[in-house]
């Protein structure tokens, strides 16, 4: 690829993805369904433009990916989510079962085998923290108890969506499913985390400080890239995935003093390169598969369970005196963790093209229903917080 | 190119660069000088991590540098310049003509044939705007008036380094050099940057008023870069070389209202790819090659012009009642337009490596003289702004 090819690919990436992503804004859907829009309008089966199989293509998105997981790694406060309580555990654990559940049962219905079956259930599990966090905060609606709630539960739910990526990761990569092998993946992904806390917890935050200390402040965050694309390739090596490191790395940076400066600048250059992994993803879809009554049948069937399995979750910790229906609805957006699941399914050929074009309809589908949905409910309710942008300022820019 | 192949070179350029760019201010030498020598050691003549040839590392660094003179054309006020005056134009102008025909002679003398000749010679013409403001700011002298004169110099000779540098891209290209050629080229390179300048002014203000009105700030700074890649290979196609068009697409959005979040957007990315830049740039050093008797005579003469040229260009304006070897010394150390025309000059076939080499020598030379010198000459004179953090935010941080 020569330079001239190489930059009108990246203005193409970046220009689309923006202009669809202030589009969708304006039509009250998050920023990130235009990105995948705009990959799909530039991918293989429309334009043409962009190929997600080219190698710049490919790498460029696996480090948006990795830097997105460590945004939010670096924004998920450890002690916070265990005082959030039972109530954000409770809808967590019942919303990554009765998804997981409900998908793998329907894929299997309409004949998906064990694996591909796995793949579309674990797609389900996981909402997006990003996109409900954005959704709760532009209606102003982040500090009630059910914002709270959903909050709590959406972090939860990426970390075990996170082991599970590993699990069947371990599973596709094998040739046989077994319990030892799950067994042994849980152990893999979990160890993995646990262990990378634990000694970054010890070691990293004085490295930092001494690095904080002695030089400038716009290298933190490039010596804070560089121990989270480390830390994603010990994942890896570990059998675990690129992004659980990454994440574990945010996790590790986020109570240290130079998290905030670190954050930053990740974010500053997330805006860059975080389009361009939601274009590639968009650019896989084939959108002549939905021509096929199969995977029309299998995309719909999906988005209904899916909505199904997140709304049914809400109603589980009977104890929560909050609107159990608005947490069950702010669940529903799936979001960065579905789409990897997809993604590495079609990369492992675990799945095939119309599959993976199935799961990339339930992922914005769900994603497409929650806003109008949540804004209808919230509109018969009690005031919005006098001060949304306050509340804003903590969630991830998409 | 496999994903943990290119985390492990993307972390490797990081951390090499900002340590050693750390060191190099530790010890009072601007932190660009220790990036080249991330470079150098991480080249094939020392450690052979950096291959500068590879496909990824090759388009990585074009961008670093395109986003480089973005960042210089955000920051060049070009009313501002025009009222700099007299002085600061008479040095710029005998601070190209003296190095570039002393270089030349030099290098004639010295055996070169008469195209390697002119790159050396022009690689010796551009003082660097962004080591020289930053030494400035350190010591508190910004807003001396040889502090002034010295800006404005840089300024301008960097404009006019680029214009040559457009010529001998056009001479390196064709066969043979005549006065038509170089004729062609400087309208052309002129020509592109007035028009772009022109044109620039005229549409796209309002562009990125309609821009910054619908959308999110932190997409303007995307945006921008996408105009910067655009006229880049505009510049290209008309003959100019990529870093014109980077740098007229600054110069268009400098007196926007937006400039200052396109500015920090497009900074805060740099932070992370202009260090590809300068690494991939050291990394075609061959060290070995300053075993040849030849190579190493080559370097020095080019530095002993390359200083006596800058200084004595400081003493032209006769005018002028500031400390003229003030002005003369801080216009010594060359840059990132110096490299450029190395880098270029080996590319095309112009140079060989060992002349490469004796021009990498002379831009680290000059870059490794003018801080300390710069620091003693300035002790002995009036006491320095009181104020120098403030100075200091109006420099390049490279």
């Amino acid at each position: 690829m020569g330079v001239s090819e190489f930059f009108l690919l990246l203005v193409s990436i970046l220009v689309a993805a923006k202009l669809l992503g202030e589009l969708a804004e304006r039509v009250g859907q998050p920023a990130v369904l235009g990105e995948l829009l705009a990959g799909v309008v530039l991918g293989a089966s429309v334009l043409g433009v962009v190929d997600p199989e080219t190698e710049m293509v490919h790498l460029l998105a696996e480090l948006g990916v990795v830097i997105l997981l460590f945004e939010i790694g670096l924004e998920t406060d450890l002690k916070k989510l265990m005082a959030v309580g039972s109530s954000a555990a409770m809808v967590a654990f019942a919303g990554v079962v009765l998804p997981f559940g409900l998908g793998f049962g329907v894929a299997l219905l309409l004949g998906l085998d064990t694996i591909a079956a796995l793949v579309a259930g674990a797609a389900l599990t996981a909402t997006s923290v990003g996109i409900t966090a954005r959704v709760l905060a532009d209606l102003g609606r982040l500090d009630d108890p059910e914002g709270q709630v959903v909050l709590g539960a959406a972090v939860i739910d990426d970390v075990i969506g996170l082991i599970i990526l590993a699990v069947i990761a371990g599973v596709v990569a094998g040739t046989e499913v077994g319990v030892p092998q799950i067994a042994i993946s849980t152990v893999k992904a979990f160890g993995f985390l646990v262990l990378a806390i634990v000694l970054g917890r010890f070691f990293v935050p004085g490295l930092f400080d001494l690095l904080g200390r002695l030089g400038r402040e716009s290298n933190l965050a490039v010596m804070g890239l560089g121990f989270a694309l480390l830390l994603s390739l010990a994942a890896e090596r570990a059998g675990s995935a690129l992004i659980v490191g990454a994440f574990a790395a945010g996790l590790v940076l986020q109570p240290t003093l130079w998290a905030p400066i670190v954050r930053e600048g990740v974010v500053r250059l997330g805006h860059f390169l975080v389009p361009v992994f939601f274009v590639a993803v968009g650019a896989a879809v084939d959108v002549r598969s939905f021509g096929e009554p199969g995977v029309l049948l299998l995309g719909l069937a999906l988005l209904a369970v899916g909505i199904l399995g997140k709304v049914l979750a809400g109603f589980t910790p009977w104890w929560f005196k909050g609107r159990k229906l608005v947490v069950g609805v702010a669940m529903v957006p799936r979001g960065e963790v579905g789409l990897i699941f997809a993604q590495m399914g079609l990369a492992a050929g675990a799945v095939d093209g119309g599959q993976y074009s199935a799961l990339m309809l339930m992922v914005m589908g769900t994603t497409f229903v929650a806003p109008p949905a949540l804004r209808a409910l919230l509109k018969n309710g009690d005031p919005p917080d006098p001060n949304p942008a306050a509340a804003s300022e903590l969630v991830t820019e998409i």
